[in-house]
Formats: structure tokens, sequence, C-alpha cells
């Protein structure tokens, strides 16, 4: 499926949008965007940081499009181009442009259950069968979809979208203009207990969880809410699918978590760090600002700012790639030293 | 808990449906199925491609089952029994007979919110607090289970089943005869963002999820929406819970996707791929027709056809358990190099 | 966020209820629950098996708190004292104290959809956009919050809480005084198929799931329903968010299952078993009384009881750390054997 374009822009203010130069005729007109291969007449093609220049060229060739997004350095192409350091910025602007998002306007539809006690601003949009309960706030222009869940005395704030099935559960507060993927939960319980007489016994969890501005939470994440304080979600972070992250959990700001990371207990994030897929962290662990975790890494102590890490226990990423590789020669070597062994057996024997 | 049966059939009625053969007393009176343990009289119990036939032989002798079904190939056993090929077949059978499918019937539920611009056959179904938006179309005896979502201009087909809590999100299609377990999300935008300037800036997502036919998808699933294609589910395949399937992934026919699985972005799976629980695969990879990648693999590269893999990073199965293996002689391994070391030390100073 | 307290307690007072002692001034009046960090005036703090007492005294030192909470056999400290063998069991009292559980208290909100064959108890409690289908069964003091599911002839246990987006399916039975996080679902279909003539048959999942009493489960868990027998979660077990426990599993009283676990079909957890965080565990295998399997180990056969044990293939977890360690060294060990047997083979020229 490409989705219907009906907006129509030249390649010169695209340019101007996007604060990029134009190579070739900046006239041609444009009317979507696609890939290389399925774009047709009018439409607006892309090249990323390729690898493999001289393939995507070739491809170019053959394609319908009528101009293409590339790299400020990108050889000549076939096309009339548009030029950036950065060509996802290129893309962002012309998706912006013909897509333009379509925020879904409720206003307070009549099958939502809003409380009386509740503070519904009158620009923010409530869906059906959607669920505000006493002492919520919901900021301007917030959109609360149907079936999507705002607890008692939760606070949604200015510009955000709360997709449906979404929970935002009792104390909890999201800043502007963030999104909430469909079926997050955000404020359940963090998982304390402690053994008394043989049985879990639970510690209440009090605490709540604080989402600051410009935050993305995937669809089915789940952040537990503090046990005593808040587990916070930094400005800018943006989380993808079915996150796990514990109690008292502290993330910083522009943090990039990628699908399936399970974040333990009072664990510290600083500024700028990601997690690729995956990956587990233990809890009480602070990981250094701008520091990567490769997919599937388990974060096991403390990790210096600017790290590149992976595996388990969490190594320097160079490290843990060369025993990887050392591993396949591991049963070889069993059978080397097993040789040896024996030539040095007859060698004592000489 | 055994759920009751009220319905009777006899072994060789049984045999017709399943197109297998009685051996013993084909006129015995069956009233439900149980396990060998569990069976009472009259119930049929059930023998799959057990590796120890001797045990089971002993077991069914002390059972009060009235039949059992059994592979072609099985012994002599002390009940009549349905030999076929491949018993599962049999199980379903005697179960589609035991226990008919109540599909729902909701009609169009009071309690349920449906666009007036929606355009819902006249056969399907759609439970209390469900909501149809605008644009949506609900094929022919298709069920919309209580508190499920289907978005704007999103499609159901027909006969599929779409359990309480289930999101349909926006222009999403869902082909004939599905089942989408609850609290699966089908649509929610995919992860990607740019840096630009110091922020993680958002990339609109606006292609969509297609579903072929007879695809089942497992509770809290999530699949997300193509970046400017369609994320696709080919026909057949079955997908079960918690499984997260990123934006543009392109998944054949007849695969089987096992619970808790991450399939990173713009990945494709061939037809009949199964990948076991807890796989992860990172992202713009093929995986070959028929490949198997065993449970907990990281898929790091492509996959050549009818391959059966595991490990991470990815090698063939048999090589990836004899690594396995070797490992736990490492710690022994270097200790026998140091005393090598030492005696070939002590041969130099011979 | 420290959340309101507004009752007063008598250090006294806490040490009766929790059965400690006073070291130091008992009559000291406690508003709230802090960390030494954040305690005001009046605040009690707490102080649980520190490692580093040192480090902790000092803290004390320069806290504003007018208590703590301590092990039994802490040394001295600047502030009086309530000591206790398990320190968390008067954090857990004081808890209670302060934020006394505010149970939901929706009777049967007018924006539920409740079915004329279901009976609800007069004492219970059912929220705005909840579902409760024919012949389910509410008990006493149990709460049903707003936009859960409660399906045909399910039945939830006296004082049990239900949170948002809950899906209990059809026949499911959950105990007394259990707690079910937000999106968790309890039912959806095992994932059984076979294959028949080259596409993936549905076994039908007949089954039903029974959860014991005093049972916790965490947001976006996923059970499954047995296939013919129930799938069952015993009496006090705990389970964290994100875990997935697959058709006909058999988990024991008391056991603790931390987030994002998987748990393959028909295995089964004796009690008091603990799975740490993103364990897997294959099929058909049973997990000795009181083990314990280490974050990320895959059980692939039995455990005995009353094992420690991680990795993948499982094993001791002393072993498997002495593994871990050996793997930095394998690089080194290929190059040392490269040396050895050039020695060996320049000896052997000698």
């Amino acid at each position: 499926m490409i989705p219907k374009q009906s907006r129509t822009i030249s390649l010169h203010e695209l340019a101007r949008l996007a604060e990029g130069r134009v190579v070739g005729d900046g006239n041609v007109l444009l009317t979507g965007v696609a890939s290389a291969h399925d774009a047709g007449p009018g439409q607006l093609t892309f090249l990323s940081g390729a690898k493999n220049y001289a393939a995507y060229i070739e491809l170019l060739k053959s394609s319908k499009a009528a101009a293409v997004i590339a790299p400020e350095d990108a050889p000549d192409l076939s096309l009339p181009s548009l030029r950036l350091k950065n060509p996802y910025y290129g893309l962002v602007k012309a998706l912006e442009f013909f897509f333009p998002a379509e925020k879904p306007d409720y206003s307070l539809h009549p099958a939502a259950f809003v409380s009386e006690n509740a503070e519904v601003d009158a620009s923010a949009s409530v869906g059906p069968n959607a669920v505000v309960e006493e002492g919520a706030v919901i900021d301007a222009g917030a959109v609360i979809c149907g079936q999507a869940y705002v607890g008692r005395n939760a606070r949604i704030g200015s510009n955000t979208l709360i997709h449906p099935g979404v929970r935002i559960l009792a104390g909890c507060v999201v800043g502007k203009n963030c999104i909430i993927h469909a079926n997050a939960v955000v404020g359940s319980d963090g998982f304390g207990f402690t053994l008394h007489q043989g049985r879990q016994l639970k510690v209440p969890q009090v605490g709540n969880v604080v989402i600051e501005d410009d935050v993305e939470i995937g669809a089915c994440v789940t952040i537990d809410r503090g046990a005593l304080v808040s587990t916070l979600i930094g400005a800018g972070t943006k989380i993808d699918n079915m996150v796990h992250i514990a109690h008292n959990v502290q993330i910083g700001r522009n943090c990039v978590i990628v699908a399936q990371v399970g974040i333990s207990g009072s664990t510290i994030l600083e500024d700028e760090v990601t997690l690729a897929g995956q990956v587990g962290t233990v809890g009480h662990v602070r990981v250094g600002k701008g520091t990567t975790v490769a997919a599937r890494g388990v974060v096991t102590s403390d990790v210096a700012p600017g790290s590149f890490v992976s595996g388990f226990p969490l190594k320097p990423h160079s490290e843990e790639r060369k025993i990887l590789a050392s591993l396949r020669r591991l049963p070889d070597l069993i059978k080397k030293v097993r040789e040896l062994e024996k030539m040095l057996e007859g060698n004592d024997k000489k």
C-alpha cells in the first residue's frame, strides 16, 4: 500500500523547508514519496547514506521518480536531487508536507466517560469509551483516543497523543508533545515483595511515573510506578514497543530504547543512552551519558560515559566481537591441545 | 478442569471425519477427550509420536479411556484405536466435534460505538464497548469482541475474530478467517527517528499493516505500520504471544513465530520459516524459505533457505551445539594449556 | 514526587505493628516515609541490609529524618531506630499505615456493561466501560476496574483487584486477594497447531486458566489457556510484567517470576521457584522446588530442587560464572596454543 498523497510541492520549495541544496531542475513538481522501486511519475524518492552508491545509482536510472533526496556528498545522479547532510531530515520534511498529521478530533465524545471532577481543557479531545477519572487533568490540545484510560489525579500535558488502550494510572504525569502508543501501561505497581513467614508480602508501591516532554513510548510498553519516588523518563527520550521499565528507574534525556528491552529497578540511564533490542539491565546500576549497548547485551554493572558495549557480562563491543569469533575455533582448539599433549608426552618419552 | 462435553460420536464416525483407520471395536461410543491419566469411561485419549511407546502402552492399560488416537505405525494397544499418519489431525477433528466453536454473537451490541460512516456487514458482530471508527469496513461473519478497536479506514475480513482489547489502527487491513488475540496491537507507529540538532526527530510513519488470510496472532503482539509501505504478514502464518514486528517487515506464508520473538525493521522472512521462542533478528536481513531458527538465536545476516540455525551470531545448529558443549571444557582447557606451557619450558631447559 | 502523607504515628506504635524493637526515643512522631536523602522533619527512613553500613550511617547524619528502620544487628545510629530481623517488613507496615490502600469503589458503575446473566456480589465494584459477560461471577469485595473484561463463565474471587484493560477470558478462574495489573491477558488460546497438507491447522484450545489465591500478575502478562486441561498459577505466586506463560504450564505456590520471562508449554515449576528477568524455558520440563534460575538463563531440561542455575544451556551458577570469566581469555588462549605448537615443532626439529 502506498497511501494517498494529494498535495504538490516543487523541489525548490521542499529544499527551502529542509534547508537543503538543489542539484538539477528545482522546478520539478512532486506529488508524493516512495521507494526508488515503487515510485511513479512525480514522486520523490530517497537515498540515505547508502554504503553501495553504485547499485543505488543504477536503480535510480530505472526509477520513474521525479527527484531524489540524497546525501550532500553523493555522486552525480540521473535525477534532480535535494542534497542534505542528513537526508533523513529531508524525508521528514517531505513526509510532513505530504501527510500532514491528522490529529483525531473527538471533542468530548458522548461515549467517553469523564468524571465531573476531572479537568479537561476545551481544546482537548476525548474519544469513545475513554475513561478520565476524578482529579485528572487533560491539558490544551491533548488527545485521549477511544478506550484509553487516565486515572485519578493523573495529568496529560498539552498536545500529547494517547492512543487507544493506553492506561495512565493514578497520579502519573505525562508531559507536553508526547506520543504514547496503543496498550502501553504507565504506572503499574513496581515488583516489590519481601519474604515474611514463608510468603511473599507486597511492599506497597506509592510513587508514580513522570514522563517529561517530547517523549514517545511504544505499544505494550510497561512503566512501573516508583516504590516511594517517581520513575522518570527524561525529555526527548524515545522508547520502542514492549519495553519493560521497573520501579524507580531514572532515564535521562534523548535516550533511545529499542524493542523488548528490560530495565531493572532503580537503574539510571544518563542522557543520550542507546539500548538496542532485547537488552537487559540488572538493578541499581548507572549507564553513563552517550553509551550504546548493542543488541541482546546485559548491563551487569556501571558503564562509563561514551561506552560502546555488548555481551553478557557486558564488555567493550570490540572485545565481545573477538570472543564471539574465537568461539567458533574452540572445538578445534580442544583437539589441538589434546594433540599437543600427546606430542609432548611423546617428547618426554624420548 | 476438563470442560463439559455433551456430544457423542462412534470411533468409526470419527475415523471417517479424520480419514483414518480403526483398529479394534469401531462402534465404541465416545463422549469426550482427555489425557490417558484423566480420561473417564467413554472418553477418547491421545498418543502422539511418543518416543517412549512402552511407557505409554503401560499407562493406557490403567486408563479408563474408551479409545485412543495413535500413530499409524504404533504397536498393538489395549484399547480400540484410530490410526493416523498425523495423530494430531485426529485430535483436531475430535476436539472440533466435542467443542464446536461458539462464535460470540453480539449482533451490533447497543453498548458498542460504531461510527455512522463505518460499514458493518449485517452478519458481523460487534461487542459491548467495541469502537469502530469512520470509514472502517467489517466483512460478513467477522466478530469484533467487546472493547476491541477498529480504526479509521481499517478493514476486517470475513469470519475473522478480533478478541477483546485488540487495536487495529487506522488504515490497517486484516484478511479472512484470522484470529487476533486479546490486547494485540496492529498498526502502531514504526520506531523511526533521525538525530537533528541534538534531538531525535520523528520520521512520520505513513504506511500500514496488511495481514493476509488465515493468520493467527497472539495476545499482546505488536505489529508496527510500515514507514512508507505495508508491513506484511503472509497467509496462514501463526504468531504466538508478545512477538514484536517492526516496520516494513515482510513475513511470508505459513510461518510459525513463537513467543517473545523480536523482528527488526525491513527484515524479510520467506515462506514456512520457523522462529522459536525469544529469537531476535537484526534489520534488513532475509531468512530463506523453510528455515528454522532455534530458541534464543539472533539472526545477524541473511540465512539460506532450508537452514537450521541457532546462537548469536547465528550458526548451523550442529556447530552451535558443539561450541556450547566445548564451553564447559574451557576452564579446564586454560589450566591444561598452562601445564603444557610449563612442561615445554621444562623441556626447553633440559 | 513524594506522595502526600497525612497520618501520624509514634515510633513505639509502629514497632508494635511491626513486632520490632525500638532503640532510642520511641515517642518521636512520624508523618511519612522517604529515603534518607529526601526525608524531611518527621519522616521515617529506611536502612535495608546495606552492605556498606559506614556510608549509610554517614548519610543518616545529614538526613532530616526523624527515625530509621534498620536491621536487628545494625550498629548504633544517630537517629531513633526500629530494629527488625527483616527491615522490609517494617517498611511494609509503615507504608500500609501512611498509605492505606484506597480500593476503588465504583459500585456498579452506570457506564459498565454487565450481562443480566452475570452474578455480581453487592459488595463488588465494576468500573466504567468494564464488561462482564453472561455466566461470570464476581465475588464479594472484588474490584473490576474501568475497561477491564470478564468473559463468559469466568469467576473472580473475593477481594481481588482487576486493573484497567485486563482480559479474563471465558471460563477462567481467579482466586481471592489477587491483583492483576493493567492490560494483562488471562486465557488467550495456547499456541497449538499441526501441519496438515502444508498448512498449520489450529488445535482447538479447550482448557482454561486457574489462578489460585494471593497471586499478583504484572502488566501485559499473557497466560494461555490449557489445550485440554487448566494452566495453573499456584497460591501466593508473584509474576512481574510482560511474562509469557504457555498452555498447560503448572506453576507452584509462592514462586517469583521476574519480568519478560517466557515459560513454554506443559512446563512445571514446583513451589518457591524463582525465575529472574528474561529467563526462558523449553516445554515439558520440571523445575524443582526452591530453585533459582539467574537472569537470562534458559531452562533446557529438568532441574533438581534447590538448584541455583544459569546460562544456556543451564548449568550450576558457579560453573557458568567460571565459564564466562574464562571466555575473556579465549582469544589469548588461541594465540598461546599457536605459540606452543610452534615451540613444539621447533623442539621436534631439534
